[in-house]
């Protein structure tokens, strides 16, 4: 049996830790850096190697990892001054981005390396990971990948071995993270969009735990609505994914708007909102925490116990007007994905399946995503409707 | 009489010729840059040396004034491989940063000249101006400067003579473009929102010319309102000053409140328009053209020709609504502005002093901003009434 390669992680947070032990359980040699002794310690404890910065760890390693968390800690890890990985990496390395970063930043990457710090020969591919600590740990990410093909080809062994879903995405470095980013568009605007029918529905005195039962199932269902509204009924802020990371992500969806010149309406309010729950020093905990951005008085959803009491069938015309605001602005948001990315030069149909089995998904993306790329848009509710259905929100 | 200092002068487009073109009238040496050959032969039949590089203009030079688009052009200008000013600049010579710019620009520069090109003699100060061409070719702009004591003593002269009014606004480098910023963050959302106004106005079928008659002196005044809907009302769309400078601009607030997690939900609801603007191709034209995104079918305010027959006493409700329009969100945009005026650590007194003599101010500026500044919010409308308005707007 061939050894398998040794790798380099850097960056063993919640999700890098599982992703490095896993890669450890499955026979590669890591050799790992973090900030932080005591994740040192727990890689050294299971196996690993405790390097001393990111220049040692990249010694002897065929595959660079990075999952740390933004572009400029990638930046830092590969090239800081006598540390960086740059200074340690053998010839033909490859280096693995798996942090979310903005769609020219891999490219920028692979500049750095060959102009830069006269490297022609690493090469780079991006692969943002998606599924939580739990699958990190277990090996059953999922993972988007782009790059060259034979550069994806070396590589695939490894990514195999961290993801249950791996796909390739075509367009070149860089691709994967612009899937991503749509991902990340929506999901950040359905957390946001949850947060206000649940601050709204807690401020009317509905029986909130009832009316998130509602939505499951139904036109109105997110995938974000199902998994996070739970942690704002249990007011239970652990960092399970921590605001900051929709602040940094949101923020990489409108600067690329910006840069394109593409109006993203959505996706900048939701921005603001994740800046305002910032402001209110809730970015350190669960992003679902910024429901409490719409309950500024009773910053909960569980302690308000006279709702419980409520007549359901009493409120029906409450909990059909939340589930219109749902639709409308997941429809909305649906469109506006979609927009972006064929902009961005995305394949519509590989975008809307991957989407549709992702933490981006609602029932109206599934509706309407297919359709907007057709420039069919004659399902559902016209304008004056929905308008008339956002002034009776306004009015409840 | 002593002989006054050269200046090299990299930008010569609408401002930037006009303020080299008043320099040289006013006795200084000008050397000038810009990538238009016919500014340059402009320049030199009006007694100006025509340079073939920022380097060449910056030999001799005590000064060197930047008043291109943006910090990418300013670098460029500045640090480009063999043709950049820095290879020119004699010992001692003042940076001034004309440009509008990120507020942690000018450090960055001062940073550069230090570190990456070993020239820690170079000194800088930012100094955005405003005021229009005709005042720059006059000499009369506004220009609000900051930077070192020292260095602004010695910068006094140059700046002078371009100015009427000159602003030393304290808090170091820097502090000059975070007042500008607030003041572009007031103005972009005031031409917004004249659009918006003027855009319902003319599908109501309103007679727009009357309307923005009965702007003029009310509560509802904006100095961008009175100064960009004649341009609307004539369909002029010379580029006065083009929709691209608040894509720029706007992008500059909307990064700066992102850095400071900072929610601006108006400015960056501003900004997705002027993004739409652009994105229909109008980027090159005056700022004002964004009223055509609320006139997709009739993109003129005064084609509408039918309008003109209105009896403006049977449409009073519509007028008294879209004045409530502009007031609302001339309020909440005051509020705004202040309120990150005071993040950014700016004076808030002198702040509201400046603005009141600005581009950004409306007449709900004044009234509002000081009272924000004290807590005080009791004045004008409650928010039931601001939402009754604004729904009242949605079905007119």
């Amino acid at each position: 049996m061939a050894t398998k390669p040794n790798v380099a992680f850097i960056g063993l947070g919640a999700m890098g830790m599982g992703m490095a032990l896993h890669l450890l359980e499955d026979g590669f040699r890591v050799s790992g850096f973090d900030v932080s002794p005591k994740a040192l310690e727990m890689l050294a404890s299971k196996g690993g190697f405790a390097a001393s910065s990111p220049q040692e760890s990249a010694r002897d390693a065929s595959y660079i990892i990075c999952m740390v968390a933004n572009a400029e800690q990638i930046k830092n890890v590969l090239f800081a001054e006598s540390r960086g990985a740059v200074f340690g990496l053998p010839h033909d390395a490859i280096v693995i981005i798996c942090s979310t970063v903005a769609p020219a930043f891999p490219q920028e990457v692979l500049r750095l390396f060959k102009e830069d710090f006269q490297r022609p020969d690493i090469r780079v591919v991006d692969c943002p990971v998606s599924g939580g600590t739990v699958r990190a740990a277990q090996g059953t990410l999922t993972i988007l990948s782009s790059g060259s093909s034979a550069t994806l080809k070396d590589t695939k062994p490894i990514l195999e071995s961290m993801s249950e879903c791996l796909y390739e995405i075509k367009g070149g470095l860089g691709a994967a993270n612009k899937v991503k980013l749509i991902n990340q568009q929506l999901a950040g605007i359905h957390i946001a969009i949850s947060a206000e029918a649940m601050g709204l529905a807690a401020t009317l005195g509905l029986n909130t735990k009832h009316l998130y039962e509602s939505v499951l199932g139904t036109s109105a269902h997110s995938w974000m609505f199902e998994n996070r509204v739970p942690h704002m009924l249990a007011d239970d802020w652990t960092p399970y994914s921590a605001l900051g990371i929709f602040v940094k992500d949101m923020g990489i969806v409108t600067s690329e708007g910006l840069n394109r010149k593409f109006p993203l309406f959505l996706a900048s309010t939701a921005e603001q909102l994740y800046l305002l729950g910032a402001q209110m020093e809730y970015e350190r905990e669960d992003d679902s925490g910024v429901v409490r951005v719409f309950l500024p008085k009773s910053p909960s959803l569980v302690s308000d116990s006279k709702s419980t009491q409520m007549d359901v069938s009493q409120f029906a015309g409450a909990y059909k007007l939340i589930h219109q605001l749902l639709e409308i602005v997941h429809t909305a948001a649906a469109i506006e994905a979609v927009a972006l990315g064929i902009n961005l030069g995305l394949q519509a149909s590989e975008l809307i399946s991957i989407i549709s089995n992702a933490a981006g998904v609602s029932e109206s993306f599934k509706v309407v995503a297919p359709k907007a790329v057709l420039g069919d848009f004659t399902s559902g509710c016209t304008i004056a409707q929905t308008r008339d259905t956002l002034v009776s929100l306004l009015y409840m």
